[in-house]
């Protein structure tokens, strides 16, 4: 086979084959397939597209590039959750609890990664003590116990996406629905559970902006999951503003504790029902989402999903009192606060840029070498239609570098739009896919 | 200025500045932009084009990537000429000569390049003791003393084209009219001449296979050579059987010299005239491009373009009674004869097959690393429309190597149509660009 071949063949509009896939996802992962073929491959994609078949083909090659989690020792229909990533988004800390407190087994492999504030595993970390790294054995025992476990994904998990994905990300080839797809979904369908439900974001903080894109991808991960034999859903939900009031990494954990306690905002808590009642759904302990959204919320108000979290939390190796006690999460050293500059209405509260600000008081990682401020991040007390009075404050901004947490408030500033008028309410839950 | 940013500047269709296009071939030639850059906005180039503005950016940006020739020391008005490629293209040895004999002064460098038969650098080795490698000096006089020289490219000449070819060679990005453009323009441009006249070869045995695709590209190239200030014009020219009846290196000399003697074949007598009659037009010695040929035609009557040949071949080193003893030119060891299956008339005779065929006895080459058999070659007794008996010879193949020359025979066999009707006369001069 030859991979300037195969490159015009897909530049003059070509199918490839299942062969041809095969082929360029086990060279380049070798190092036998250049970068600058794999990238003029990947632009051509781009332009191009490839069809459903194409796209499994490349997923699963990706998914056979490395390890394959072997989850069978886990009694029941293991379940996965997966969000293509927002500002404020803590849903996996509140779901998986839920799901646990309803008989779905939960474990589950996530990242750390680049972006406003850390990755789900970031984010764990801030519990004093909490280990992300275990041995294979541990990791299955508890989700047999106690029905979750949340681990660090390794580097055997997918390596063709991880070299792909770092080719994309310099070579302007990030933005394609099956490239993004197979990304994804070459991961999950590696992590070995058996349904999974993802959590399509759209809107300004969201990689997809518009409704259309988001349901386009939300459609195609779906067909792909399904054609892997996993019963697969997609939501897609908003991401105009940031989701609940927290974002940062301990923030975020605090505000996943108090929606399991019930008193969270009612943005997360709705959203966490709907993803836990689908869990629970395709985990075959629902007859219906509805029914598994129920039993969700009971989960909460009988203390059970509260109960998984200390048990989760103890069984890698966290101080479970810390759930009863924030204070045993790291201090931040200084805060800021971002007033308004206008009586009115919040019109609109941009998520990315509410992100960005995040990630420059140190919540999160541009790059690889950069280190997180577990204290770091940003509370927000007004959202998109609250009232304001000129002079108050919008946002309390916190961290352990002064100059950086000054900056951060001024910034986030910029992110709030005042305006005289009480905008329209923006649907939060806006379409499942896969039902 | 950040490569990323420019691939996907270019993949959402805008159209780059000339900062932008300097940084992009400064980098990529120095190696300070990676390859799978380059190949990832040269593909996103291929699908979104590039305008004129910005061919002439990057055509210009190749040329200042090395060394731009000086022949203000030669007097008059330069004149360059340039073929797309084509099998049995030898016109080069007949209008530089006849050009020279009517006053325009040609300094040119040619190439060696792979394909159906040498470059024309290669093919002038073919006559014993001629130099393609001159001191600057000396070729800058030997075009004052007898009107022509024509000596190898130096690799200081658009090093940046080597580059970006070597790596459109391997990435699907050759067939892009803005790129076909910048790489054959940068290095006229770089090679000094006043004034350009451009042979766009079209059909089978041509990159460009329709008459639109050979147009456009002759419409851009007259484009970019007159935003340079060079004066500059395209002729579009059949390529659907080869040129002439010579098709090889030592074969296509003779064939040449044998047109300056006012016997060459009928096709490559007009061609050489047209094409010689708007250099001498573009050089400023005739008022017209009909003048310039009838002037083109007076120096074969006279003898003065043969006495040119003479001068040429002697000033580089070459024996110049070859011009009237060809044995002097190396010999075949073998040849084999392709004859007609059928009677009829010759239908088509598929240009492309039959430079296959010339490389496969050894008078081209498939990789850099191949040496060239000057005495193979094909030479076509019969030709599209002439009429033939069964078991009539239609073609004799020369060369070193007796398997070859009989495969080539057999080869070339299949590149013959034969038929029963006489086919319709195809126009050799298709379209004249630029005047």
């Amino acid at each position: 086979m030859n991979m300037n071949d195969m490159i015009v063949k897909k530049r003059d509009g070509g199918k490839l084959s299942l062969e041809e896939i095969q082929f360029f996802v086990d060279g380049y992962t070798k190092g036998q397939i250049p970068d600058y073929q794999a990238s003029a491959l990947l632009m051509a994609i781009y332009f191009i597209g490839m069809d459903k078949e194409e796209t499994y083909a490349l997923t699963a090659a990706m998914r056979d590039s490395g390890d394959v989690a072997d989850l069978s020792a886990i009694k029941g229909i293991k379940v996965d959750k997966h969000s293509t990533g927002g500002v404020g988004d803590k849903t996996t800390f509140i779901v998986g609890p839920m799901a646990a407190a309803c008989g779905v087994p939960v474990a589950k492999m996530s990242g750390r990664g680049l972006g406003f504030t850390g990755g789900t595993v970031d984010k764990m970390e801030s519990i004093p003590g909490f280990h992300t790294v275990l041995e294979e054995q541990e990791f299955l025992d508890l989700v047999n116990e106690h029905g979750i476990s949340i681990i660090g994904q390794t580097g055997s998990i997918a390596p063709a996406d991880k070299k792909i994905y770092g080719l994309r990300d310099v070579t302007g080839t990030v933005e394609n629905l099956s490239l993004i797809t197979s990304s994804i979904m070459s991961k999950k369908l590696a992590s070995g559970s058996d349904a999974i439900v993802l959590d399509v974001k759209c809107g300004d903080g969201a990689f997809m902006e518009t409704l259309e894109e988001a349901q386009r991808l939300g459609q195609l991960m779906v067909e792909i999951g399904n054609a892997d034999g996993k019963k697969t859903v997609a939501v897609i939900t908003d991401m105009e503003q940031p989701l609940g009031q927290a974002v940062g990494n301990s923030l975020e954990v605090i505000e996943a504790m108090e929606t399991l306690k019930g008193k969270g905002p009612e943005d997360i808590t709705k959203l966490s029902l709907t993803l836990a009642g689908l869990m629970i759904y395709v985990g075959g302990k629902a007859e219906s989402p509805e029914q598994g959204q129920a039993m969700a919320k009971q989960s909460i108000e009988d203390g059970t999903a509260l109960e998984k979290m200390r048990l989760f939390i103890q069984g890698q190796g966290g101080d479970p009192r810390i759930l009863d006690d924030y204070s045993l999460f790291p201090q931040h050293a200084f805060s800021a606060e971002a007033v308004s500059p206008a009586s009115g209405f919040v019109q609109a509260l941009h998520a990315k840029k509410v992100g960005i600000a995040s990630q420059h008081t140190g919540a999160g990682r541009a790059t690889k070498e950069d280190s997180i401020d577990m204290t770091a991040g940003i509370y927000l007390r007004k959202k998109t239609g609250d009232p304001v009075e000129k002079g108050e404050v919008l946002a309390t901004v916190h961290g352990m570098d002064e100059a950086k947490v000054k900056a951060g408030a001024a910034e986030l500033q910029k992110a709030y739009v005042i305006g005289s008028q009480k905008p329209r309410e923006r649907e939060l839950v806006k379409k499942i896919i896969g039902l």
